[in-house]
């Protein structure tokens, strides 16, 4: 039996918004909460020690890629990636099942698992729900994905189901190889292995992976097959429908939402984690959140401007620099622009999920939400002067 | 009169290497000093807090990047470079006429100044020795250096006599215009201005600007001209035969010299400052600082290795990583790859230089010299397995 991870604090009143805790191997990590994404052993940018010091206590690192690069043998040489990257918090990965999917040529699903080619090299490889099991062990994941199949957004119905059907299979297999497993220094499944409700966008399918995987020895839930391309109204629709078909009991987790929006539709429907690139990867590009909204640094209207990103902001780059010091990194492509804004849009959010967190509290989300959101898109999504 | 900032300390008794201590506006620099280069007023790829907690308490900005971009209003508008770069330490900016002669098109040297085209979008600028003063002035450069004329190698004598006459008429204009400034806000001239030796590769050039530079009113001097393409031998030859011809009161710096061999050989010839951009850049392509030499990161020998780079070096990357996790940033682009490199680069440079600085203190700088290269170098350049 999957130990009880999840420890509710408190629901909001007038929603399903709720906080509670998740107990892991690496340390207790406070819920809803968002996860910087370190695909390759490193969060894009930053130090390991300064992500920590803002507050995060939970990344991701990916299945896919650790894989490809360095490799189990590598990885199992440090015993594990905490060894190999000077990460002490708890780290989620995923399955590798999206990378497959998304990035790897000639991938072929069988029953079995799916092959794939490396996008890095074009060597073959297979993945089993077994195998990814193992790599999840070697990397020393304190949160596992099992492997599932991402169905692509506009399929049918008939596809969606058969996708989902190999999914369950997958992931009663995936359950059992975690049962049995003794690893190579003779240990245990180390990790928490979550299971990935799919069934695309059919609400009868949507339902019943969430009631078969929701009922199987998982100690936490993820919710697959969202925010890949679709409208954000079928985001919030099937979010809600899925959300509402799990147990209350398990942590939930929707993978690879971002935006203010997003996250906060999110913890409104009851979910207690979510991830995305896109704090990282828009800091890169000098575009940084603000309470007004998306503020691109580059912009000319930033040339004088002495004030910080973010009055009362406690990272480096609002503390230290303007945003006139700020465009002139970006005009100039100095890296010292990508690490300030990275560590920026990973501070700003934290204290945005600490805001979140207080609001739940209070029982008082909704309104949070609604006073948040109007401020952040008063622009229309364009950027301030 | 330009005050004088130097004291001697102690000269090594079989050689002319010697320490001693420059005192500036932000700071007592100790010498020898390597400066590593902030071309746009950021060290690249590491925090200033970082670059100063290394040890370094000067390092340089180039005149020509900055006064296109982000320009002397944004500059102005932040009373200079230490208020926008957040950099609490002394800054040295070169004239800038090294950059005019590299990067920029159309170039062309009158009596009065040069006049350029912007490398960055074909503008059209002026460069005379008072603008030069003035801009440093608005950068608020702790050690400005006069406008030059860098001849190219290989030019001829006559040439070259030219290019040294401009730029001793250059060195006039520039002094008048320090003790005669009253800035915008009623300031006068706040750094310190050096003077730059020119006379290319030949022996009575060389002696004659040594001697006309070194007699005029500058608190220290820059050897120009050197590092430029040359052999290693005419470096040490011209190097040896300027640094003899010029008082052995003011601080003496030669620009662009950062490799180890040539670090050495020019705090043997009594050099006290030096930098160059080689420790940054090469530290972003991968290639680190060792006893053993230089260490190309992504090389395959290092995939399993758990050293670090250096043993006994105290920088992030040495007492956090191993080299097998710097490869695979390196193989995967990783920004935190370069970052990480650069700080132990850095780091590395800063402890030789606290070494040297010991060797000459006990009169074994020669010795010391030897033995370094000789390990250094055991490998004939080849990276190290």
């Amino acid at each position: 039996m999957a130990d009880r991870i999840y420890t509710l604090h408190h629901k909001d009143c007038h929603c399903k918004a709720r906080t509670g805790e998740i107990k892991l191997g690496h340390g207790v990590v406070q819920t809803p909460m968002f996860m910087p994404v370190g695909t390759n052993g490193t969060v894009k940018g930053i130090y390991h020690d300064r992500v920590a010091q803002i507050g995060y206590n939970l990344i991701l690192g990916n299945t896919y890629h650790l894989y490809l690069r360095p490799g189990v043998d590598v990885l199992a040489s440090f015993d594990g990636l905490h060894g190999f990257s000077n990460w002490h918090g708890n780290i989620l990965t995923d399955s590798g099942g999206f990378q497959v999917f998304s990035l790897s040529s000639l991938r072929k699903i069988h029953e079995m698992g799916v092959k794939f080619q490396s996008h890095i090299d074009g060597s073959r490889h297979v993945f089993t729900p077994e195998k990814v099991v193992d790599i999840q062990q070697t990397i020393g994941s304190d949160i596992a994905m099992m492997l599932d199949v991402c169905s692509a957004p506009g399929i049918s119905w008939k596809e969606t189901l058969h996708a989902m059907d190999i999914t369950h299979l997958w992931a009663e297999r995936a359950i059992i190889h975690r049962d049995s497993l003794l690893d190579t220094t003779g240990r245990a499944f180390r990790g928490n292995l979550f299971g990935i409700v799919q069934g695309g966008f059919y609400e009868d399918l949507r339902r019943k992976s969430a009631q078969v995987i929701g009922s199987m020895d998982f100690p936490g839930i993820a919710i697959g097959g969202l925010s890949v391309g679709e409208s954000k109204e079928d985001f919030c629709h099937y979010l809600a429908i899925t959300a509402d078909a799990v147990t209350d009991a398990k942590p939930r987790y929707v993978m690879g939402i971002g935006t203010p929006d997003y996250i906060l539709e999110a913890v409104e429907n009851g979910i207690d984690l979510f991830d995305c690139v896109l704090a990282t990867r828009t800091a890169r590009n000098g575009s940084v959140f603000t309470d007004d909204g998306m503020l691109t640094l580059s912009r000319s209207f930033n040339e004088f401007d002495h004030r910080p990103i973010q009055e009362g902001c406690t990272c480096e780059a609002c503390t230290h620099y303007s945003r006139a010091y700020m465009r002139h990194m970006f005009k100039c492509n100095e890296m010292l622009g990508g690490m300030l804004a990275t560590e920026h849009n990973l501070t700003y959010l934290y204290h945005l999920i600490v805001k979140v967190r207080r609001a739940i509290e209070e029982d008082r989300f909704q309104s949070f939400k609604q006073d948040y959101l109007k401020r952040f898109y008063a622009n229309d999504g364009r950027c301030l002067g």
